[in-house]
């Protein structure tokens, strides 16, 4: 009686990521002033937006395949998915955090934090996911190889907050190679499945 | 000709939803200075934050669940579905306001008085819905035992706004104890409807 | 090839209208000190938005009907719907102004200007649906009645505009006007097509 | 398996249009004081905000006959995609640069720059759906013919960022030029498929 379906659960997720990825550009404020150098004090600013894109992005690609693959849309999942929902929200309010403040410490962590919840709550949806299906185990395996990615760069990100405070560098680092990651494999596996 | 349909009443009404909810977020401004202390002093704004979110959430959940049962988009039910949007978008409002000043009467009781006249805008519409739909009996118990504990919400959070100006505590504690009461029992009937 | 389904124009300015009636809120800035006296000050700047909300969410009702009727859509018809949608993204703009200025007759008349303005859009709109359909006479006449409508209405609102200078009452009588007389003959409508 | 759908991608594609070109309105900020000088001021930002609606208008369309005709979400198309839509994101941060210094070279140059990045996103959207159609000749004539379009306002934008420097007014008159060019065609091109 009034289950939810997948695709309303999609569409209501694809509406809040669209908004995130989106509204993050207000905090872009542009200078008053027309010069280099007032634009130049942007820089971070934007460069942290265009990580913060990208990290969305790669968020709304996966939670689709994560989604796609759901037959049924129980509490726990529409709750867990809420979840990362929440998580996903914060990105607008780290991310400007980490562009004003981008040589803290405390700002890098933060970033790191955030992005850290957000992977926990990916697992956290695998999980519900691979015990719905425990019949099709080309498709556990599947998900338990992503799962096992998943885990790793939630990993990373964890070692990025204390990190942090040793070298802001170390973290960037790590915000850099964890897009690089997913990008390059999910580009190898969709083009594997074009034929 | 032209009837709205209920795809179309819940596309618009989830779009709605969905920037309410994450619009919240540009009002956690990040501090200028990254300290544990200025972090601190936007503990309060995360909080409500938080909590806004939390009851959006539900909202969105009962949402579905309401219209999901619509089988005729009436005037009446389309006219009491955007008096129910008018109040849930003035939720970014009142969380600011109270996030700004949680240990003020005044903003604790605001907060309250819009979930207030959130509620009954779910009671008007469940209302429209049961004269709808005077056939099925096993139906119309279940959405009269969902309309008590609507009604008994409701009148939770409009005690509310008199408490807060006795203490502010016994109304944070009402603005909790819903949430409770919505999520666990949603979690226990949505589990029932699994198999 | 590629034409575009009026499902497709209805999504999207669902989209567009979803987000006008909702960042309006975000104009409602929470009063720093939670005080009667500072809440008061707000409420001209609420007034504003509550009309916004509901002439916006009146719009929204009349261009699903709108749509619904069409059968094609042309270029004229993408154009003129884009035409509605840039004067409609300015309701935003002009009830920001009219709440922090309500008392300055400039603030009411670009208030009604904007308002002229959309109304001309519908016009035209329907101008485009009533050349598709020359076939059906019922259809034709239901929509030369709703013409005459949104004829009279745009006619109030061009009279708002240099009326504010006279007395701005008058100009407020208007907008109060015009969402009544929508309001309750779609109801009388509406009413009639349930059974 | 969980291969992402046309109607998925142009949804998610429109959500963050509609955002796109809505959100641009709050950066119109209305004139604290109610006298046409205050507003004159405030014209650029508006005479901006018209030109961006236009210009993001004009992409929505034309995205929507892209992906209309695209017969497989491959991933070099959806990360395609998605960096169109990071330069399309960036659209209300140049359009509020080039508001507040309308007068100012570096403002201009930069807001030709960014759609200099939307229109070889869409040069390279495309390139993608050529290589995916060699089939049908009649189809690649028509896109073809769309790209050398694509190309030649590619080209102009390009050249408006370094003519900002020697004159503005230069640049100005292509951002007015590519959409009347696009605009007109457009227009005659939807007429010719209307029977």
């Amino acid at each position: 009686m009034a289950e939810m379906t997948t695709s309303r659960l999609e569409a209501f997720s694809d509406g809040v990521i669209a908004i995130i990825v989106t509204i993050m550009v207000l905090e872009l404020r542009a200078p008053a002033q027309p010069t280099l150098a007032a634009l130049w004090k942007v820089a971070p600013v934007f460069l942290s937006y265009g990580l913060s894109f990208l990290v969305v992005a790669i968020m709304w690609v996966n939670h689709h395949h994560l989604i796609h693959a759901v037959r049924e849309v129980t509490a726990r999942l529409l709750w867990s998915n809420l979840y990362l929902l929440f998580w996903m929200s914060l990105v607008p309010f780290v991310t400007d955090f980490l562009g004003k403040n981008y040589r803290e410490p405390m700002a890098v962590a933060l970033y790191g934090l955030d992005l850290t919840l957000c992977s926990s709550a990916f697992y956290l949806l695998r999980i519900i996911l691979l015990e719905q299906d425990h019949h099709d185990s080309g498709l556990s395996e599947y998900h338990a190889s992503i799962q096992r990615k998943n885990a790793f760069s939630g990993a990373l990100y964890l070692l990025s907050v204390p990190l942090a405070y040793l070298s802001i560098y170390a973290s960037f680092f790590i915000f850099a190679l964890i897009p690089a990651m997913y990008f390059f494999p999910e580009n190898k596996l969709a083009a594997g499945h074009v034929n």
